[in-house]
């Protein structure tokens, strides 16, 4: 394997670098309570609003819609599963709904990505390549901490993850050959589409990222260039 | 003036942050002696590349020329100058010709500048809004530590300044309104053109930009929000 030609390391930020459960869960939980659904599991809400991320994004892959930032698809995904929860939206001042929707710009990051990305960093140009638009990713790294040395990803790219546009303009704008670049994710399917445009790899499993009862993402599913278990096993892996 | 509202501070770079003249200069003479022009002072190739700067990025502008990187123009506009000092294209290996581009990113800042930047990085959010591109903003940050928060600029915004995309694409990125973000340069213009987009503006000369004899933007040509001599002083009056 040679990684001895690595120079930046690009991070999927929700689930790998975040817990966007807990995080979305403890902001949408004084929302339920004070629109009268305080008898719903934060939690479920927030696997909710996440399932629509996926098909959101899908209208732009697909080119039935022009790019768009995460920030829009997340606002407008929030309007809609309201009334799943006998909440009608009409019934919400827009301003709140905003301000809920600024959840994801406030989530916390595991308790091994401060000190790992830190380290990382010493060594390696770091920067997230996530499908989140560019204040999200500042809001969130300035209220965290976490160091990074620019914000790549879909705004820039114009493309949401995994197309492959994705990865390759994030390649093209650091100017790198595509085995100069490593792709951290705690998602399988990120890293083939990294591996797809001919990236490094690398795994870190986030066991908890859908809650106790998660299924998926539990184990690496192809020989990734890092298997570890951590950031901090990450930075020992890369001479960081 | 109100301007507790400011939430980010967006830099010029080349002249305003870096000594771009000097680093250029410094990078050119072994080229020079080695192709036989030693006897051509380095800060005139040095002038004489960077002269080449704006009618590049006009032809962007103008829409003559779809966007190209910053990268690109150094490369092309260094091979048009070589003739001036004596040296023909043909004669010097392409791959030196792209090492030697790479003196924009390895340009020294202003010796306010880090523990200025740092200072700002605590209550602000920082970026360079800046003509570079991406790889070549992350390149000189990395080596000379300056800490920005993004790298925002001409590349995200596909838009070369002074051209109005080039701050309001900005703004649509941060998300902020106008008078929320300070651009913070050494140049009239830049101000100028950030002023007429809403922005706030921070003007910090630097008389030595283009060498002992400079003769422009020594001083503010318009009543900016803040008039400073350096970073630390900016930092002083922005409460940092």
């Amino acid at each position: 394997m040679t990684v001895e030609r690595v120079r930046a390391l690009v991070f999927d930020v929700f689930g790998t670098v975040v817990d966007w459960r807990s995080g979305v869960a403890r902001a949408a939980a004084p929302f339920l309570l004070q629109y009268g659904a305080s008898n719903t599991d934060s939690a479920a809400f927030a696997d909710t609003w996440r399932k629509r991320y996926e098909p959101a994004m899908e209208e732009v892959r697909s080119g039935r819609r022009l790019f768009v930032r995460l920030d829009v698809l997340h606002r407008e995904n929030l309007q809609a599963i309201l009334p799943d929860f006998g909440i009608q939206p009409a019934g919400v001042p827009a301003a709140e709904l905003d301000q809920l929707n600024l959840a994801w710009h406030r989530l916390d990051p595991w308790p091994d990505v401060v000190p790992g990305l830190t380290r990382l960093k010493a060594r390696y140009i770091i920067a997230p390549l996530s499908n989140g638009n560019v204040i999200l990713m500042l809001d969130m790294a300035k209220r965290a901490g976490l160091p990074w040395d620019a914000i790549l990803g879909a705004e820039l790219a114009r493309a949401y993850k995994p197309a492959p546009e994705a990865y390759l303009r994030t390649l093209d704008s650091l100017a790198m050959r595509p085995d100069e670049v490593c792709m951290v994710a705690a998602h399988n399917s990120d890293l083939a589409a990294a591996r797809g445009c001919g990236l490094r790899t690398a795994f870190v499993p986030r066991p908890t990222e859908h809650g106790p009862g998660q299924t998926k993402d539990l184990a690496p599913e192809q020989d990734w260039d890092f298997v570890v278990k951590d950031f901090a096993e990450l930075a020992d892996r890369l001479g960081a």
